[in-house]
């Protein structure tokens, strides 16, 4: 197909098709002639994930580079594929100049997880948003961090981790970063129904109507 | 205190200060003379609570206002306090332009939340998260939606929700934002931690060392 086609299947416009290809977020057409290129199913596909990435992730443009490379070329172990994910989708800056690690935080990273998971890029993030909590003031204390760590179990058990073991490697890539990406602002919208639920039978407040 | 000590106590450089100021995310101090200004207590409260929205919430000026503004002027009634801060917390703009929640993500947070829960901020929230997910291909089944309900009314549990009914309405509202802001990078966190701890478990890779 034409770029205008591949523009209107994607619902994406011209100028913003033409900046993905030079930014290396999607693979040039099939050259047809020497201004004009043809398009198949798999740019629609690669351009609907950078849309995903940008629009519900917020990844910048540099990170769905990052993305698309390493969905390019995915890591040979299935378990590595998970740790992939992590690293395409860690915070893009800390998110505070606080927010180095500590060694204290690190230290419940480890008594938490896997063992090395204090290495693993979901560890160093853990332990880089205890940091900088605890900068903001805000201490979590074990048995908060051990209540929320089971409740992140039984969500990951219905997660993406299922899909890895099955999929093609490239595939089972795309599905943890997507999935993670589309689901993470499910799950905090969720937290904020579930605490009007716990506020309301607390306070004995009727709902509004 | 003048200008030149608030900014060493908070470490936020005296011309961000005086943007704050201007912006109105921070309020006035007291008038020494024609070009200065004696700063309190208060005014190192308020811009510890700005950084950590900008830095850990990457929230806008202009939301940072608002939440500021709603600080000043808290709900009468405690359970409003939630859907206070859940405003000053919502996506900043539709995350994707097909984000609009679609009547069957209300009818499903319907079906979850207490009555009329679709209607606050974190019902309507859930239900545009859930129709960009559909949107960007990732349906997420009812049983899934349930164990993850389930997971985070256990977080809400020791959540900010039991500090709304104790504190004053201006300190349980700022608790509300700024716990929720803090934790919610943890919470992820935690996802991704649980994530590779199910992966491990599942695949019999043996994790790294």
């Amino acid at each position: 197909m034409r770029i205008s086609e591949l523009a209107g299947r994607t619902d994406v416009s011209i100028p913003t098709l033409k900046y993905y290809l030079r930014e290396g977020l999607l693979h040039a057409g099939e050259a047809q002639g020497a201004t004009r290129a043809s398009y198949d199913e798999s740019h629609v596909d690669r351009v609907r994930l950078v849309r995903t990435l940008v629009d519900v992730g917020r990844l910048s443009i540099d990170r769905v580079r990052e993305v698309v490379r390493s969905l390019d070329d995915p890591p040979a172990s299935r378990h590595e594929l998970l740790g992939a994910a992590h690293e395409a989708l860690r915070p893009s800056a800390p998110s505070a100049p606080s927010a180095d690690a500590t060694t204290e935080s690190l230290a419940r990273v480890r008594a938490l997880g896997p063992p090395g998971c204090e290495h693993s890029p979901a560890g160093l993030q853990l332990a880089q948003a205890l940091t900088a909590a605890a900068a903001g003031g805000w201490s979590i204390d074990d048995a908060t961090l051990a209540t929320w760590h089971r409740a992140m179990l039984s969500v990951a058990e219905t997660d993406v981790a299922p899909a890895l073991a099955t999929a093609p490697p490239e595939e089972a890539l795309r599905y943890a970063i997507v999935g993670t990406v589309l689901t993470d602002p499910v799950l905090l919208a969720l937290r904020r129904v579930a605490q009007e639920a716990v506020s309301a039978r607390r306070l004995g407040d009727t709902p509004r109507p």
